[in-house]
């Protein structure tokens, strides 16, 4: 039988997402506040809703891919939240996948009240970005209860090829965040050792063959290479347009210092690089893509 | 024809390497200071000299492998170096491969006063430690003359895997240097991630394999896990005992610190690891192995 | 006319400030979850109430020092806080001031919630410590409508020496915080600083003096020296007991990296300090003075 | 009887400081490359020489101030240097007081090159910048042995207001770049607190007068201010045009991290510092004053 599909949000990443899952014959209802982005949806399949509430009301998994914390807590929480809708309307078995990136605590608020209330929920953050969600590639890696887990497994591999379990309620977006921390750390390093041997007259192309057969190699300088013309089709090739966006590794690297505040972790690498981030912010780069942060380091024209 | 190598510094990289030199036939001449370190490689198949100077005697091709700048100089430059006597000797076609890691002002300096006198030489730093050094497959990372180069891979396939050509004289030292930042910086930050997810309850074995299948994949993920426990037989599941000592990755990261200060390379991220590691040794930590710095981290029993 | 003022919080600050206002023949009424507590300040003269309502009863001024935001505006807000009680008993002319430290926006919710109230509040964090609390000569940095801040001085004189108007409602905790996180950058510099002079065989006493007669010169050196044995009385002359514990200065550097993240302010050395501590806490120094960093930087005896 | 002084060198600071000799009845004979400076303090009343050997000739006391320790160097020691002319000729009673700020290694080898000679030395960096410098009132941070500095007191005094002695030789060098790696952490720190101060919504001016008032003071805040506007006639309100130029602070912060690494000394802020003036350098800052730092952090307009 045919899942019934509500998909909240339809941004950059989340309207990509809801095709495929059209490609992969789920009815899908699809809401978003922007009305081109709901056209677009119809246009390629699915139905449209007036609002979250009606969005939801044939649902057997709802999916919502939004910009913050705040905005994911007020759609499913609260005396107008879909989960007391849930609750009201008797309807059962509805699962919820929350695919935003926000903070651990926030994922664990709804995701206890969806407890509370006999809702399956998980956490379900993605990596990727918007090639891999058109192409249907994303990472999904997911907090909540195992036997959750397995029922959402199948609407994830219509949108991603890799699908982790990562623990309870929350662990979602812990390991999401601690992967984009790590990722932004190897890739200023990766910005900061092609520049040093640029500066001592090495080719920055050969020192990355040299990086990738040797121990400094990581995933910047396999799939992402940071200094221009060193491989084709990348943002640094294309004047840093595309990509990941400096203001949203910016907004996940500030998501990964409050973790660590809240863990009392010390993260010295992952502070410097969001105050790198910030600085690079401030000089006016927030929508270049962010392994751009090579040319905070570079030597500028006069 | 077989040639004729002399090899001088026999430490714990310098002994395996000029083994396995003699399991490829070569005829090599050793020397050290340490004797015992010499009657091994006597033992190995290896002729001994009684100082550098009677090593090079009959050499076609000279390696040296020591442990600063400062010695690799006074053994090739100045009235009394091996430069002088080769000129002295009139020895023709003699390629020195200098395999030390050492400052690249050093390594060219080096270079330079063989130009002048028409010897060929190449600085050839290597990664992989000491078991790459045993297996034979280390990576060699080559400045100088690309015929000079050509010259050397007949001998360091002997004992590595890899060999790469980073550019002109000193340009190995350079590549070598940034690759072990970088590795220092994505250790650091590996670290950091890991031990974030372990204060927020998830499992270090769970985070290691999302992180290595998403963009926060490095080479410590991959074969040099710094958490106790998600990897057999690495340093971390050993009590952080064997593998690549803080007191050298220290030295590494002083070379790249004085590469940066040179050449006027910002390393934010890489001046930082330089000081974790400092602070690190400073609590005793020098003699295990780098990837301890986990433990610097981590919350301590009272 | 003699003015009732109501004190809730009695802790190492909160009571010898309580005690000021007694000595200068305030009526005091205080109140704290610690029955000790609020015995010691009976026999010193004040009033004491069973909670804080009662104790707010015939308050002209409500002095709060607590330890969090969350605990203040608990007290403050809610259907079941001193807000509504005041507008609930028909108060007029009361004057609240929280002299606790925590974050600006949550002052900021506090005073428009007494704003909306008609209530004149203000956001009073101190500066000094216990010494100073005790001897009234504290700082007193204040957020809110100058004429409220005229009223509240009258009071604060009793407890202090400076008393400053920052600017509007939060202000008082947006400058102490800044204030602090400077406090703390200038500390571990002056640590570093003494420590590689002395690691150069340097006297840190003599090399103090220079630093203070120079562009060196800040508040840890004259005041409050890092560095064992330079000053009598201070905390690293007393193996860093006593004085601000490094769980207060982290909390104080946290707040300060909540702040510098909503408002998209780098602070990369406050950032830095912040892990520094961090690191230093899970060493295991939480209740050593802050100036304790120096030891974080010192060699240790293996 | 009237004291000979050579002075070699006669940069922004070496040319004030030659003529506050003369002013004080010292006979002055000056050597510099530039032309320019030697023929204003001949116009100033200074005798002048053709190289440094013949401005020595009759000279008490040597004085240098130069740009770098290579310098130094080559102008007291090696075959053709002063050390030697001064041998050689039998002068007896010849002080030297070198003023530069360079490497205390460079500045032990000379002082041990005099002493094996029985000449009297002092390194004597100076602190203050050229306004000090002109108006006679510079700090004066000496190294060397006790005698040597009193005897170069009575000539210092004509050029300074402090005059300190740090210890033996080289820890003139040492005490000045501790001060000058803590003047560089103070300044950047009071910089990312004022300008969060700002983001906040407060008044620079405001928040300098209780931060000095506070356990943030230190000498930025006193004497050189880095918000535009708070106060006048300092580097920050001039469009940061004078004062002390990122370049040197660059150059000095260099020396910094070149001393914390041979002594092994961790200096986790000093280190960041230096990055930071690093990229600002590299975003074209160079000539500006280093309070300049505040850009780095400041939005952008775009």
């Amino acid at each position: 039988m045919t899942q019934n599909i509500a998909f909240i949000g339809l941004g950059n990443m989340g309207g990509p997402m809801a095709k495929n899952l059209i490609k992969n014959d789920f009815n899908v209802t699809v809401y978003d506040l922007n009305s081109a982005a709901v056209a677009e949806l119809k246009a390629a399949g699915a139905n449209s809703a007036d609002n979250a509430k009606s969005a939801i009301k044939d649902a057997d998994v709802i999916i919502s891919m939004l910009p913050n914390g705040a905005i994911v807590k007020s759609l499913y929480t609260g005396s107008n939240g879909l989960i007391d809708q849930i609750v009201n309307e008797g309807k059962d078995n509805v699962l919820i996948i929350d695919s935003s990136t926000i903070a651990a605590d926030d994922a664990r608020a709804v995701g206890k009240a969806c407890e509370q209330k006999g809702i399956a929920m998980i956490d379900a953050p993605v990596s990727g970005g918007t090639a891999a969600a058109e192409a249907g590639t994303l990472t999904f890696i997911c907090g909540g209860e195992p036997t959750h887990f397995e029922a959402a497994k199948v609407v994830l591999n219509a949108m991603g090829r890799h699908i982790f379990h990562a623990g309870a309620s929350g662990a979602g977006q812990v390991a999401k965040i601690c992967n984009n921390m790590l990722l932004a750390i190897h890739m200023v390093g990766t910005a900061e050792a092609l520049n040093m041997g640029a500066q001592q007259g090495l080719d920055p192309a050969v020192m990355s063959e040299i990086m990738k057969a040797s121990s400094g190699n990581n995933w910047s300088l396999q799939v992402y290479n940071p200094y221009p013309g060193v491989m084709p089709n990348v943002p640094s090739s294309k004047d840093y347009q595309g990509g990941f966006m400096v203001d949203l590794m910016s907004k996940d690297l500030g998501l990964s210092q409050e973790l660590a505040a809240k863990s009392k972790s010390a993260t010295p690498l992952g502070a410097l690089a969001t105050q790198l981030y910030q600085i690079h912010q401030a000089g006016g780069a927030g929508d270049k893509d962010f392994s751009s942060i090579l040319q905070l380091l570079q030597k500028k024209e006069s």
